[in-house]
């Protein structure tokens, strides 16, 4: 793409209205824009980012044979009534609204009461089990506060599972293939090496649970970990029974600060039971189904993320979700001449800095707006042929041949 | 994909909650599933649709430079009363609902306020414009009746893109191209031969606009056409002072039921003013944005299609958008293996009805479903090398050499 024909600029300041360094950045490099607190419109860039990101959830979800599927927001309170999280006094997270009509809706903060009673369509047996359904979608949660930039939102979009078994085994095994759908997932957006499953509490679902934390100073949790990071537990797990389960002692562990970037809970048939969802088994007799969850904040990693690698100079993507991989700037009319004629057929990568701007000008914008490498061609590179590529993350700059770069 | 993997299953009947054709063929055919009146959700089938209709729709929009954004679906009553529009007086299918922290907030039924008021922010002279810009976003309007499946929904997926202008010259320009992306959109959508471009009433913005009304029985509007179809009117302008302006009389036009799939209204100054979206001019001089807003109901194409080419036996989805392209069959032990053979490697455009089935219930169901072509090979079939293609629209079956299949 050529900067001059998008809309969005940088700014000269960081808006004051952030207080996460990360989303100071994505404001002013013109990924996202605030429409009040903790609700966010995404800009080209933010929407590249994001897109990218749903790309490798999908592919890595597909994989495990889930099933792609869209749910409303508007939600029938009748349903929650069934599950007791209707009220707001269980689930104080609602946004409700009233029907012209008639009759109150609410913005669903979560799917399980839809999708238990959508099931019911299609469960009946054995046979048409094990199930597993994923969505991508914008939650609402009517959050008391909301400071933290894109990281918790009030409206945000979600990766949202459920999976549906015939029996606790059955559900181990899609536990496990999410496990490693997850961990895939992390590793593939960049933050592998710095996210661990973490033992949790299973809030009103379950005993326990686990998550996915990502380590990172702004994080909200504080985690838990042994000197080879293969026990790490939420705080509030932090009890002597767990403890002794882990076989580790408290004063082995080390503490610190993370960022919730997935879930995975075990449901069993606190939903399936209320609401009816069963299933005949081979000996004829009507059943609960299983059933698990297991979330993804789409644009809370994407926030995870922005504040994890930012430096002070801007945002650092990792490749893979980076809006676009290379960021191409011409200097003086040859090199301009020839950044062109690169750009030509390489645009989907490649956000070409075509504006009318001194060169100082761009590589700051290429730094601050974080594209992963900086392709530039100048009268001094071009003598000898080569292009000089800069690295965002590293900052280590190489002499390429032209004929050797592949965009 | 493998139909036996798939946790859709078609119904033996229709549901008695539908009153529209389409709409009952879609829930039978487990496209979608009803939430509520008016609020569906998507499954396997029909968010494959709609991710083509989607796909469609970006790539002429991003041919004429539009640039693809998302904005919140939670608003500030501010914006919207700077343009006297957050009176429920004024926009009667408005959904409010309640801040936890204080406040009242509207879920987005369009997004004119938000996206002036965001482009304060980028457009500051003449020569940062013009600029477009759209979404494809999910959209809440606070219907009283709604009846008519997605054609017509509370909750529903709509592409909406707005042009910012530094004159009514350069405002025509675009208004032009994006005339011709979406004549392109409907006919890449299998709809171009019986839609049309109609002269409508402006509504609240103007006095006049531009519709795209496809012709189809159970269409709410009614449109007036002369012999051939060069002026076609909406009902609401049949007025002696707009004919006269056409040079067609009365007796001239001939009416007929048509959908709504599209429009286009010029804006002018009418959210730029009130909201104070001002550039510089080339005389230094400040003046208001000129502004155009540009519509496609991405669900609602999705139901009006369902509704237009539904036969006695099921959905008929032109090929751009059908969910799959070739529904496969085996018949017998060679049939089945051959068929398992066929389907590897082309599994994105095949479904593989793979499911323990009688040949007669899965034509059925390929039928009901409306994938444009079936693939049969049974020993029949197989004794010559061949497979058996019948086209849905038509109905007409060939043989084809295994060695000409192109899947």
């Amino acid at each position: 793409m050529k900067f001059s024909e998008l809309f969005v600029k940088t700014f000269h300041e960081a808006p004051k209205s952030e207080e996460a360094r990360g989303a100071k950045f994505l404001v002013q490099a013109g990924y996202i824009h605030k429409e009040l607190a903790g609700i966010y419109d995404y800009l080209p860039f933010g929407l590249r980012v994001l897109e990218k990101i749903k790309t490798i959830i999908r592919e890595e979800l597909n994989k495990i044979g889930s099933q792609e599927i869209l749910l409303s927001t508007l939600q029938n309170p009748e349903l929650w009534g069934k599950t007791n999280r209707w009220d707001i006094e269980k689930m104080d997270i609602w946004f409700k609204t009233e029907l012209a009509a008639g009759g109150e809706l609410g913005l669903a903060p979560t799917h399980e009461e839809p999708l238990t009673e959508l099931m019911k369509s299609y469960i009946k047996s054995y046979k048409d089990l094990p199930v597993a359904a994923y969505q991508i979608q914008t939650k609402f949660r009517n959050e008391l506060r909301a400071k933290s930039g894109i990281m918790r939102g009030r409206e945000f979009l979600m990766k949202d599972m459920y999976s549906f078994s015939s029996s606790e085994a059955e559900h181990e095994e899609f536990y496990h293939k999410s496990e490693e759908a997850y961990a895939k997932i992390y590793e593939r957006l960049g933050i592998g090496d710095c996210t661990y499953r973490t033992f949790a509490s299973g809030g009103v679902f379950a005993k326990y649970s686990h998550e996915f934390q990502t380590v990172v100073e702004v994080g909200e949790d504080t985690i838990w970990h042994n000197a080879d990071w293969s026990v790490v537990l939420n705080e509030e797990v932090m009890q002597d029974e767990i403890l002794a389960e882990f076989d580790v002692k408290r004063e082995e562990l080390e503490s610190t600060r993370a960022a919730e970037v997935g879930n995975i809970f075990t449901l069993k048939d606190k939903f399936s039971r209320p609401l009816g969802l069963e299933f005949t088994d081979r000996d004829g007799k009507k059943q609960p189904v299983f059933m698990g969850c297991y979330g993804i904040g789409v644009s809370r990693v994407m926030g995870v993320i922005a504040e994890k690698f930012a430096d002070e100079k801007g945002l650092v993507w990792p490749e893979a979700i980076a809006p676009f991989k290379y960021y191409l700037v011409g200097i003086g009319e040859n090199g301009m001449e020839k950044a062109a004629e690169l750009y030509r057929g390489h645009s989907e990568e490649v956000l070409f800095d075509d504006r009318d701007l001194r060169p100082g000008e761009k590589f700051a914008d290429a730094e601050l707006i974080g594209i992963p490498y900086r392709v530039v061609v100048s009268d001094k590179t071009l003598k000898n042929g080569e292009a000089e590529i800069t690295e965002r993350k590293s900052g280590e700059t190489r002499l390429v041949k032209l004929s050797d770069l592949t965009f």
